[in-house]
């Protein structure tokens, strides 16, 4: 159909009133003229031919018959008298036509050079005016544009003032009367750290200060390492926001007075008399770990380990930590179990051995551990205890099968306080059991003295390493980090007073909700406790979202151009390029970049940013999810960067082209490509981009370890394109973060991707609409294999489709960052090794963060490749390699992330009829 | 386009060819081949012309030239012979022509028999195929659904057994040691409290006890009132879960004395010695109110003000509540100023004189209040209260026509404590500072004693009130429910030592966070502040989601038929059915409902439910943001409902139509169909929906007072067709959450709009990836007209659209138990007074709620209205009137919900060009 269309618009000199008519009438008119024609014309021979040996039919038929009965005429005597007469009128009639035909050839000449110069005249007139509007439109974004600038000062104010707490700083000060109710702005001095300052990050070195105790070795390196990655890190305590001392676990057998802690506390040099803004880090390794605070005087210092006396423990002040039982850093998805099945064998497990007396039901005591107890009390506690026991022996006998409860072990692991269910067995054999547990009991302390004990942490930690849902009994217990993180949606919270209807509850949960809290809680492990580094990191961001500061920005990867900067790029000047269509797309704009960290001191979303993977550590310069303002705001003084359609009235065709619309500013985006060995490939591909609207910069990953020839001709073609050198020949490359990426638009396309410049203008205003998800145009889509259990790439023809591939489609540069510098190494190995699959990998992690599917525009492109010398995709073992790669990588997320999608995106007015007079949003698409 | 597509298929018996051929290629074909015709024609019977008079052209000249040359050729003498045998020739020719025809005309018929007879029998064949795969289809879905029944099999545990805290209920125990340090674990009784019970309340009626003092009247009744509408209200002491005491706001001038009001307490029948699961309510009607617990001993109860001293406030057990300032019911919005502009007059504003000293700076003592002070402490506390003056007064210099301060008033208001800053003025020149403020800064008390005051409620009730996005210097203070909302999201909170900088950081605030924080703070105040109903229901929502107690369901709205039971409707059998295609669209399934409150129990849901309109207070059946199940799970275990795509391996045309596919479990949908004195129309409306996939059941909305006559004949579709009495005629009918809805898909249509099958299944599979918005087919639009500064209903075709039409839509049950039960009442009055403009008001509620533009699915559709006796929609008054609604709307909303979109939703493989032997999703969309 398009190609008839086409071709019509190439011979519009020829026929230019075919435009006008439908095609399909077009057939009828033409068939009928033909008929018509031919049988005047015929009528007309006909009647004057002397024999009618016509061909066949039976039109002719008919008058067959008639000269047949009419064949006396010729048979008349005076023949050559007529024949004379005859030849006679026929010269003079034949030198009338003669002269006539003459005349009528210097006509047609006359008429087809008037054509020629109406036709000239009439180009010239279209392109002069298409200038006129073009520079009219170019005119009033300038004017806008100027507006705007006027507007959008806004005063920018000088750092800050600091004002003290009351004291000078520097200057040592007796510490607060009792340093149980500190908090934040009774106990910090802010001063220290401006909203500027950075959140400099003093630690001290412990082998420099007569110490008194040696820490464990592996949290002593660990965390040393930790601190020496952090960007927040100072040599200059006089400048320094906190001070860190970091303080345990101890080595073991190692004990320490309260004495000996509290005269090293004040003697550390910036204690100052009152320990402000110092963090006393008391990490934990394994079972031994205690609180070591118990009865020292912290004063005004912040206390964070992960067993907390209630005495020790000030709310919102103090920080839980979980255990650091993991590597030093480094991911560990290879650790951690499969989200599915969802259901495991044992819905719930619980084992332990009670550390205490059980009163009532059983006298027993417990042996390997003995201990004196407040005898009153401890049977108050224990009733509770023997209540949770026989209400669990209970629910095992109505569901024998799927309950695992075992309430004395066969081997003790060591650690619990008194009044605590010991764990049993090794780990090993804890991690057969939640492995297979669909939910995991965690009985809290009955010893209320306890905000948080060792054994509770631990239980909670190998809980959530092996996906078993932690239901915690006890509502008095602290968890990790538990004042930024939601831990609602990991964990199940009830009083011991549920003990008996709990199970009831556990059995409403269904498969989607046990499904999201068993990712969730996988999300906390692995961003929050899963190494040495997350821990400290996670400690470090929770201080400074306490302060309002923002996080260190992440690291734009560098733009080095392949070329020398004395080097001047051959300039390809005049070439031809097909617009394709006369359609205008979009104004004229100069390039302008994406505003960048605008939020970075906007409170609530620092908090938001917890829940987001990789977001807490680092600042994003943008935020794929802003929020929209109110559809009458940019009327009312907030119209900074809006361009209504048609000012606010909308409307379609050349309204709808002149301005971008939506909910959101105007913007542009960035065209990435990779390239390799094909240079005439990449410089039609460049040449394509001519003209096109809202493109604000190309970026060209030159993937090739040489340079470009010197005598390539880059064509001009009014951005700027930036030739980049790569490291190595990496097909990552595709979506390194590039410093000269200047939007939050990225389309990324082939070298021989041809794409038309109106889909690509509808596919950036669709993106605009659904900015945190892949918008694109080649779909495909993960199958199961119920035989072999595995996951299958397909490219099949299906009215599914779960990737879109990066070939050709938008996304935003925050999947650049991510993809770059926070989804696991593993993904990027696997795509190096292979040299295939970035693009499943990206469509795994857009979904993996959104758990949205991606989009699919318009279909109305093709796949060009003019003499492509190298295709990576041609063979079978490109596929074999997508299989295993999609199968890879679940292993890597530990469930599929990819989802499904039924629909394609067009726009609004496409294959609609329309009044003659009413314009399309595009004509082609 | 389609135009001509239909027209050739019509002609598919002359030209069937002609579908193979592109039609550009035919035109070149048709061209040629007439213009060689012609040629051959003309030559052929040219030669036999014995004078050459052809039509003038100067091809035909050449030949008369050539003619000219040989006309000696004509007068040869034995011409008459020639003529006799050629006459001999023509007439034997002309015979066998004769013969040969009528051979042709028999042959002809004989064929078209023939045809014909093929065509019965490939028609018959068809119908059996099709039959043969109907039933093979329902074979498959009732052997799944069996298996599913089997499976589906979950253990119904008995009622949860009730476990003592220690103690007996019902008998009277000594209270704790210490109720300062009472927490739900330690204080409440659970046992009272089962997962099942419902949350019983009991509420003292105050009149029959002797009562220590009178409650404030409006107090009194209001709080009365909305205890009277609760669901939750029991009679029975014996059974309630917990006891409500409505202690104050006293009436004037009354003061209790500590030894009295606990006297009044324990004197409470109910108390039994501990207070335990007592509610002790004192709300707040205007300045005098006071923290009338301080020194009282409360034992077990929790108290519930707004006003706290610092040792009577137990975190996480007692509960701070906003002032009840404003009706006893209803809804404000009335009083709210509109959101926009974003940025008001005043960037920030602070009105207030200091209640105590202020040393140092300004040695003033504050007249009107004075008060005697511990000089030391107060000298301490007023050195920051002086920077935060200084800082502001270097802020006013610096940009002094955005900034309103004030630091002494002309009037002083009463209520401040010591050490506080008091308001000033009257409310009413208050709202006048706060609606032209963007931000409002509000100071925490000095006096740190207070962790709550008087004054700092009524400052942040204000201000939310007035849309003055509150700025709160001071960390101490506890903000109301802060337990349950996120007040983060609305309000700002920094310590008093970032004074000098909290204004650069306001300064760094983007208009859409600034929008979002006003429409977040705008949510808090109608849905938790605006009335004594209201703070009462929060109240006890909290103390339910504590218990993990699911709140009372909403209503379902009962469904009347219009039948009485004993009448039989006449049935309309064997009538004609237009397939429109005999595409198979969907598996042939009986009727079932989606599963219903599935998620009562789910503890994180029930806390996220607090950001979301209305869900708090009702329990929802579903939830339109259900989690989504990993794609891996369906093949773990979970597969119950699922219909995968050929079985996991996915594809297009037979496997797509036989399973909804998707990330969702299967599903069906409802039709509800509004009619209005138009019988025919609803009949043949019915008939047309007869065998339609996933439909579960059509309601029938009779908005018509009289009852359908009993002459009517009813078709049988195949699924149940409820036909609905109404109270009134009422456009807002169409919108009832009707108990008879059993499915969370809605799908609302028009009478007289004619919707094909594949339409409706194309849009039911969109609908079920993007079940919180509007999918459908008409779209409109909200435009802004500068002139006049109002919004304008448009219906213009356009390339944006905000709004589709209710009269052919999908939307979730869930916006209909919105609109009939949460949504403010003026919208459904002014849809009754105006009888118009449903549709936008659902369009507004659900882009209120979700923030996101509706969505257009493929427009290949047409409104047919056969013989409407009465349109709505015909006159100039409706669009007057739609115009009126929609300005009116945004006077409810305070804004404009409505958002933009630029796209529309079609079928994966629509428009695109297949080979041969792959079939699309659908055939025609």
């Amino acid at each position: 159909m398009m190609d008839c269309r086409r071709r019509l618009a190439g011979k519009q000199g020829f026929f230019p009133w075919l435009q006008q008519v439908k095609l399909s009438r077009l057939v009828i008119i033409i068939f009928v003229v033909f008929i018509c024609i031919f049988l005047i014309v015929h009528h007309f021979l006909s009647d004057l031919s002397p024999v009618g040996e016509s061909p066949a039919g039976h039109r002719s038929r008919l008058k067959l018959d008639h000269y047949g009965e009419d064949e006396r005429l010729f048979t008349a005597p005076n023949l050559s008298d007529e024949i004379r007469k005859l030849s006679k009128i026929k010269a003079s009639v034949n030198n009338e036509l003669r002269e006539m035909e003459s005349k009528r050839q210097t006509l047609q000449t006359q008429i087809s050079r008037y054509q020629m110069e109406l036709e000239h005249l009439h180009n010239v007139k279209d392109t002069l005016e298409r200038e006129i509007k073009l520079t009219k439109l170019n005119l009033d974004q300038l004017k806008i544009q100027k507006e705007e600038l006027d507007e959008k000062y806004v005063p920018i104010l000088r750092a800050p003032q600091k004002i003290l707490l009351g004291q000078e700083s520097g200057v040592d000060v007796s510490p607060p009367n009792t340093s149980s109710n500190c908090r934040m702005f009774s106990c910090f001095d802010y001063s220290r750290c401006s909203l500027l300052s950075g959140f400099p990050v003093y630690v001290y070195d412990l082998k420099q200060l007569r110490t008194l105790s040696s820490v464990e070795d592996f949290i002593n390196s660990s965390v040393s390492l930790a601190f020496k990655k952090s960007p927040y890190l100072t040599s200059d305590p006089s400048k320094a926001c906190i001070f860190i001392v970091v303080i345990g676990q101890f080595q073991e057998m190692q004990v320490v007075s309260t004495k000996d802690m509290e005269s090293f506390l004040h003697s550390l040099p910036y204690w100052h008399g009152d320990g402000r803004n110092h963090i006393l880090i008391n990490m934990m390794r394994n079972y031994k770990s205690t609180d070591i605070f118990a009865n020292v005087k912290t004063d005004r210092a912040i206390v964070v380990q992960s067993t907390f006396l209630d005495t020790i423990f000030r709310p919102k002040f103090d920080i839980v930590i979980p255990p650091a039982l993991g590597n030093a850093n480094g991911d560990v998805w290879q650790d951690l179990p499969l989200v599915s099945p969802i259901r495991r064998k044992y819905f719930l497990s619980f084992l332990g051995q009670y550390k205490g007396i059980i009163a009532q039901n059983s006298a027993k005591i417990e042996g390997v551990e003995k201990v004196s107890q407040d005898l009153s009390e401890n049977n108050m506690l224990s009733s509770i205890e023997s209540a949770i026991v026989s209400s669990l022996k209970d629910i095992k006998i109505a569901d024998s099968n799927e309950i695992l409860t075992q309430f004395s072990c066969d081997s003790v692991a060591p650690g619990a306080i008194n009044g605590e269910w010991s764990m049993c067995s090794t780990e090993m054999q804890r991690k057969e059991t939640l492995t297979q547990s669909t939910f995991s009991l965690i009985i809290a302390p009955s010893n209320i003295s306890y905000v948080s004990s060792t054994i509770f942490q631990l239980r909670l930690y190998e809980s959530l390493k092996y996906g078993a849902i932690p239901v915690i009994l006890g509502e008095h217990v602290q968890l990790p980090y538990s004042e930024v993180l939601e831990w609602k949606e990991a964990v199940i919270i009830l009083p011991k007073a549920r003990s008996a209807e709990f199970y009831f509850l556990l059995r409403t949960y269904t498969d989607n909700n046990i499904a999201a809290m068993r990712l969730k809680g996988r999300f906390l492990f692995e961003n929050y406790f899963s190494s040495t580094l997350k821990i400290v990191n996670s400690l470090l961001a929770i201080l400074r979202t306490r302060l309002s500061i923002p996080a260190a920005p992440i690291h734009d990867v560098p733009s080095v151009s392949v070329f020398n900067d004395s080097f001047v790029p051959l300039a390809l000047e005049g070439f031809e390029v097909n617009p394709e269509t006369d359609e205008t797309l979009g104004p004229v704009e100069s390039p302008f970049p994406s505003m960048i960290f605008k939020e970075n001191f906007t409170q609530f979303l620092s908090y938001q940013s917890w829940n987001k993977m990789g977001q807490v550590f680092n600042m994003f310069p943008y935020d794929a999810e802003e929020k929209i303002l109110p559809s009458e705001a940019k009327f009312f003084g907030s119209g900074f960067g809006f361009r209504p359609i048609g000012k606010g009235w909308g409307g379609a065709g050349k309204e709808f082209s002149e301005a971008l619309g939506g909910n959101l500013v105007r913007e542009q985006f960035t065209i990435v490509m990779l390239t390799y060995k094909r240079e005439q490939v990449l410089i039609n591909a460049l040449q394509r981009l001519k003209g096109l609207p809202f493109l604000n910069r190309v970026i060209v990953v030159w993937n090739n370890p040489t340079p470009p020839s010197a005598l390539i001709r880059w064509p001009e073609i009014g951005v700027p394109v930036k030739v980049l050198k790569m490291e190595k020949n990496s097909l990552n490359n595709r979506f390194l973060p590039f410093s000269s990426i200047e939007t939050e638009a990225i389309l990324s396309i082939d070298d021989d991707a041809h794409l038309r410049h109106d889909e690509i203008v509808f596919a950036f205003r669709v993106w605009r609409e659904e900015r945190d998800r892949i918008v694109g145009f080649p779909g495909r889509y993960h199958a199961w294999d119920a035989q072999s259990k595995a996951w299958y790439y397909n490219a099949n023809y299906s009215c599914e489709l779960s990737m879109v591939l990066t070939g050709a489609a938008f996304f935003h540069k925050n999947y650049a960052y991510l993809y770059t510098h926070i989804m696991p190494q593993a993904i990027r190995d696997k795509v190096d090794e292979y040299i295939n699959c970035e693009d499943i990998a990206m469509n795994f992690l857009v979904s993996h963060i959104t758990r949205k599917p991606p989009m699919k525009v318009t279909s109305r492109w093709t796949f060009r490749c003019p003499g492509c010398p190298e295709t990576l995709s041609s063979d079978i073992e490109h596929f074999t390699e997508r299989h295993k790669c999609i199968n890879f990588f679940v292993q890597v997320y530990g469930y599929m992330p990819l989802l499904y999608t039924q629909y394609r995106v067009d726009s609004v007015l496409f294959k609609t009829r329309l009044p003659v007079e009413k314009q399309k949003c595009f004509k082609f698409i």
